[in-house]
């Protein structure tokens, strides 16, 4: 019996090979495939089994492709109309070598949430692994708002069943493998352990330490969490299985010349993933600037579907192909190209870019002592505003920054913070599209504020 | 500039990338298609042209399902009426990066047969390198005997002028890229280099050794080559475009139990990988014996693409997946499992096995001396038995054995042998099959034979 | 946090690799370190601890290499004069990252053995994972035999302690990372798990299901272990710190004729590592058999630290770098060389080979049957032996047969059995080179003898 | 017979595998040698020898560290005293595997360089390829001024026979294999071609096409180059042999608050290598800026062999393990750590940051057409210069800067630049260093000014 993790940065999702006798399983694939198809040759396996653990709203899952070119049967929770593969209940069973995988239904983070127990009949009866979706993670249990506020008390509900009459009862000694690690939009403590069990998060995880089931549900209903738009999208492709390319899309490379030609047909999108920093130096007019890191979480609050994408990257270091993999994860297909040679090759061809002035904290503090006529603007979540913002601030959350209407004058001075400067600079290029012109992206934002000593409110 | 070969084991075909400043050409790509993929992936390059230099005989060409997911255009020969792509004429110019490609079209091997040439306009207008497909090979030149007797003149007459007047007059400093390296079926004599020129295979190349046209055509009339029933599957497939599965087929262990039950059935056919010597220990009555690396080779005179193909190979060492692989690459998309755990789960399991005895040839000299009432069967090629075979035997290519009627007894003792063991071992296993019960299989062939001293005729 | 398994098969050893926040421990670090080294550049991380369960009896331990190239500290128990490192007790504390490292010693296979527990401060007091070194390991306990038998009622009851009054009370939901899979020689019924808890041990593992301790200690001594020679020299080297050479020796091709020459010198052992089928049928005389898997097993039974060692594998499959390495792990680094282009070119030169026959469990049961003069000679270990044996044979362990004055006539036939038939080859190979002619192995062993229904006494 | 080329990126340097039949040879092979170590064991080859072109002066080389580990002989030209290997003349001949290695005593670079040539005997006597070392490169030959003006005349004199009377009559068709690619400080103007042949040097190389030895001589006697400080230590290294680290040093993630206390201690060079962009926003007062693929050119202008250097990289990327692979080529073992979780790390930990401004060249010819007081400095090298520049400004080379004591005032604006703003980017931190305070950095540099159409005298 081997089990092996395959963790897809950026959205911080984790799905596992399960190997035993030359057959195979695999737990919610992601939709770049191949590598489970490489695991599988290298290792001479044969996909017997394709699991899911719930639809997925994060990310376009894999699991169709992967069994037309395998054979292997999809499964999951039956408590959702999916167009493909075959519903579950409870203790249903399947044999994969000589281990035995059960079926679990463990409603709460959606109503068809499955989860899948491993033992090994030859050794005992017992439990010794469980593969848990959404419902739990290390330090976190899964978000309950997907289907809106009506929803939270029954899915609360049904979570605490889940979680303390059927999960937990297993057995303090099983190791637990969730679909998310640190990072992920499905829950916001997970911690980055990559190993705990049951019992670890039984005595640690805050989210179980709770005395009543009312306890927890009132403790749910409380959490604030965010939901990009392109989830939608995410749940019609998982509910029908995506027919979309099944090869991320090839890269084109494009002359400044030639990129300048396409930005400035309509429905284009150009996303600049370097720095904050080196996007505040020289960028190009009318690009969004969302880190490479960051793009499996925000570029879902900023490209559509229908969207034609270009990329500026840092010319090397792979940024563009981790790029491309980010968007593909999230069913974004049409990425007409790329800046090539980086943003080099656009200013010695001295094409025109633009700059967006940083401050420190310093001299934030400084502006906001002498009364300077500026507007302050916090991006961070709501959680994060609550916790203590700058004295005098405004809160727009950064995903929603693009849609609202700002009764912000166009000359007035922006300063932009978020906790780092990172959200902030997206803030920052999409103030800038606004026609902004006076924008500020406050360099370390919260933190560095915070270490400075000035005061949180 | 960089030029990378990808060298396809078994079939010894050699396909090539070529790449320029982000943008790359693959010429004559192979069927398992992934090794393209990951180069473009890993080195972020654009596919924008695929280049065939002829339809290919001996493998199933993987253009379609390339140009499918990466956008790139097919281009090949116009002197065949491919059902996809485009045409070329001579002198058909493509730009790559800063590379400039010109087609030249050097019918020989065949009539649409296209060569591709490289040159760098910035530095000059000379080639540096030159793409032959199955025109010239280090040390040897294409077949002609592929359309028949009758088109053999024709063809050879064409390839002299291919050859003699459009490709060695690009000068000697050319680097020469051909399809095929040592131990093709497209090529007798094709040498170990991996690296050659215009100008060392002008000097060097036995097979551009000649005085006059004439010459040339009558040398090459005379050459014999097989032709395996396999190579019209190919045709048809390459012609057509091959829509068969992209990938290769996935691996199902069968148990013994399992496997028994199978092979019981009509259409199925259970190929052994593993060395003449352990086949001849023991193995399943039935099976046929083709040593891994001569798969690809024999497997085409063996399997049809109708049958159902179950394998036994080694346990570990990856033989199964390069197994799979060879077919693959030759057109078997139905490899319906393998026996799990090798031949040993077989014999544990007390499934009866068979052998087959081997004789050295200090063995067969003492049975011929004392005049033993044995059959000799040399199973090499023409031009092997041509240039010496034991006195006595009688000759069967290998490929020709399963068809032939045979007029000896079945009682008869046969000694089978061909220049080292591995062809005789799976004659010895064809004869077994039809019911010969004395078979031997000649350690070390002719090579040994040799060696000892003892005569060739 | 994260914790990577390295696993080396042959010895079936793990050891682990522990990172947090750029920093990285390993434990017990195998001699071809280049794997450790490979995944810190790759992750870019700093190596600041070198942990030691024990000294390890069954391979060369890489840590003062590992040391001398990263600057990281070895540290290991203090009941044990090591020549290098420092010595630790309970409660030693190291911090990696966010992590916290905290020694136990654990006495019971050696005096010095010591575990490891990590836990997350910052989440949790309690422990979320233990090396346990060669203390516990899945389904099986550590062997207390190593110190000979005065000293096992001591280890065995030191062992019971550390196991239930130390280690289990760390908690069931604490992951178990013991130093030894499946197969290992320092356990006998190690499980296949790569995964397991402390809970699930404590329920499942069948050698804690004690409920006294002296039932434990009774348990344990009569157990029985088999102690290679090569052992002794392990222990020597890895009290010392080993100084030979720290990478595999390089593999010098040899021809048929060469190895011929070689071998005719005293201080060569020919090793030749192909299944025993193919041995059976054809190989060098004077050669021990051990198929490749069975190298690291069985090759420290046959070959001496003072032995030029020649090997024979099969020609490509990468046999030869996995047998060397196999053999390095051991401490043998003096691989004279290999058999280019295996067995094959052995015979292809016309040079003599010999066979060894093998026997089906009918065959043998007929000669037994029909009161045939043979000797059989049963080759396992004395605990499969005792579980049942074919009537009329005789008992030898393969790792005494060498060294064991055999009372047999050189004349008798001889019919040699293990468990499948590779035990048995090695065996037979054994009986040949002492001049024994009519050497018989039984192909499928007692395994086969089972199913077929024979009777095992 | 193949042969693969190992690129060394930085310092554009070529090594090459040589392999046939299992046996395998090196030339010139780098510090870091587990490139060869690997393909060695991958493809189980026995290295026989390492063969060295020239002394080397821009790398370490790891002749001996590799024939320590191998066993393999060094050999090298005989025309200077190393202290290690054996040194050859014309003709010394090898054999490995089928293939004959001729060396060929060919000076010019420098007095001991040779050239090896591969044929092979049983093809035919003719070379199929040739390793010039640092004699010929693709469209450049070496320099030849390494020895100081006074020897210039004689080396080229040697440099034209060894070209024009022993290595060019080898034939058009030989393909020839230099030890240097594109960018590196070995020769000027050596193109982008990956593969070429001495028939396509002769007519196309520049340097190649001269009608008499005398005009060979006159023009490289006029060529210009730059002899980076480390060139003397490289030189001391390559003659003795080099006995440092063999291994890259591991990396020391150092927090914001450590590298503050490290940094203020002295011989502590800080060296950021992220791009102009990202260092002109914020970074560390006192470092250095060098772009990371430009670390291998002009880390060895800034950085002494006893420094002990700190880096700050982008986070992620694997621009941490470059960094240190470059330095580590060319001799520098003391990379004591870097900046954990870069510059941002460095700004939340609110430690204060600088900047640099950018001016783009409208900006800077503003304020040249309206007379501002600035002083404007060229840090390219002289030929650059010479061929054109912005009129007005002074010339330093950016290597020189460091050492140069500068007349201009404290106060006064400068603007550096040099062809794109990364060499312009290093002068500006220099220049920080030195405490002026109003230094710019020119975007786009001469290339961004010659596109706006501005004149360059």
């Amino acid at each position: 019996m081997k089990v092996k993790c395959i963790r897809s940065k950026g959205i911080a999702h984790n799905s596992y090979i399960i190997e035993s006798d030359g057959e195979a399983a695999v737990i919610d694939p992601r939709r770049d495939f191949g590598v489970y198809l490489n695991h599988l040759a290298r290792n001479e396996l044969k996909l017997k089994y394709i699991f899911e653990t719930h639809r997925n709203e994060d990310y376009v899952i894999g699991s169709q492709s992967l069994s037309k070119l395998t054979g292997a049967g999809i499964y999951h929770g039956s408590n959702l109309n999916f167009e493909y593969g075959t519903g579950l209940s409870d203790n249903d069973e399947f044999y994969l070598g000589h281990l035995k995988i059960n079926a679990l239904e463990t409603p709460g983070h959606t109503d068809e949430s499955i989860s899948y127990i491993v033992s090994i009949p030859s050794l005992s009866d017992e439990a010794i692994m469980v593969f848990t979706g959404d419902l739990i993670f290390a330090g976190d249990t899964g978000r309950i708002d997907l289907y809106g506020d009506k929803h939270e008390y029954r899915l609360s509900s049904m979570m605490y069943d889940s979680i303390f009459n059927k999960i937990l009862p297993l057995g303090d000694g099983v190791i637990m493998c969730p679909a998310h690690g640190a990072g992920s939009v499905c829950g916001g403590n997970i911690n980055s352990m990559e190993h705990t069990t049951l019992g670890f998060e039984k005595k640690n995880n805050p989210s179980l330490q709770v005395s009543t089931k009312n306890e927890f549900i009132q403790m749910k209903m409380k959490e604030k969490h965010r939901y990009p738009p392109y989830f939608k999208q995410m749940e019609i492709y998982n509910l029908s299985g995506f027919h979309g390319s099944k090869h991320p899309p090839s890269l084109s490379p494009l002359s400044a010349t030639e990129l300048k030609k396409r930005f400035s047909q309509q429905s284009h999108v150009l996303i600049d993933t370097r720095t904050p920093e080196d996007f505040s130096t020289a960028h190009i007019k009318g690009s969004y600037n969302i880190w490479l890191d960051g793009l499996a979480s925000f570029g879902g609050w900023i490209i559509s579907h229908n969207d034609n994408v270009i990329l500026v990257t840092y010319d090397g270091y792979n940024c563009l192909t981790k790029a491309v993999k980010y968007l593909f994860r999230l069913g974004y297909d049409n990425i007409e190209g790329y800046l090539k040679g980086g943003i080099e090759s656009w200013y010695l061809d001295n094409l025109p870019v633009e700059s967006i002035s940083v401050l420190t904290v310093d001299d934030l503090k400084s502006k906001i002592d002498s009364n300077e006529d500026i507007e302050v603007l916090d991006v961070r979540d709501d959680n994060e505003w609550e916790l203590g913002h700058i004295r005098g601030a405004r809160h727009i959350y950064v995903g929603d920054l693009e849609s609202t209407e700002l009764d912000i004058s166009h000359n007035k001075t922006i300063v932009v913070y978020c906790s780092t400067g990172k959200r902030s600079s997206l803030a920052a290029s999409i103030l800038k599209r606004k026609k902004y012109k006076n924008v500020y992206n406050l360099l370390g934002g919260t933190t560095a504020w915070y270490k400075a000593g000035y005061e949180l409110i």
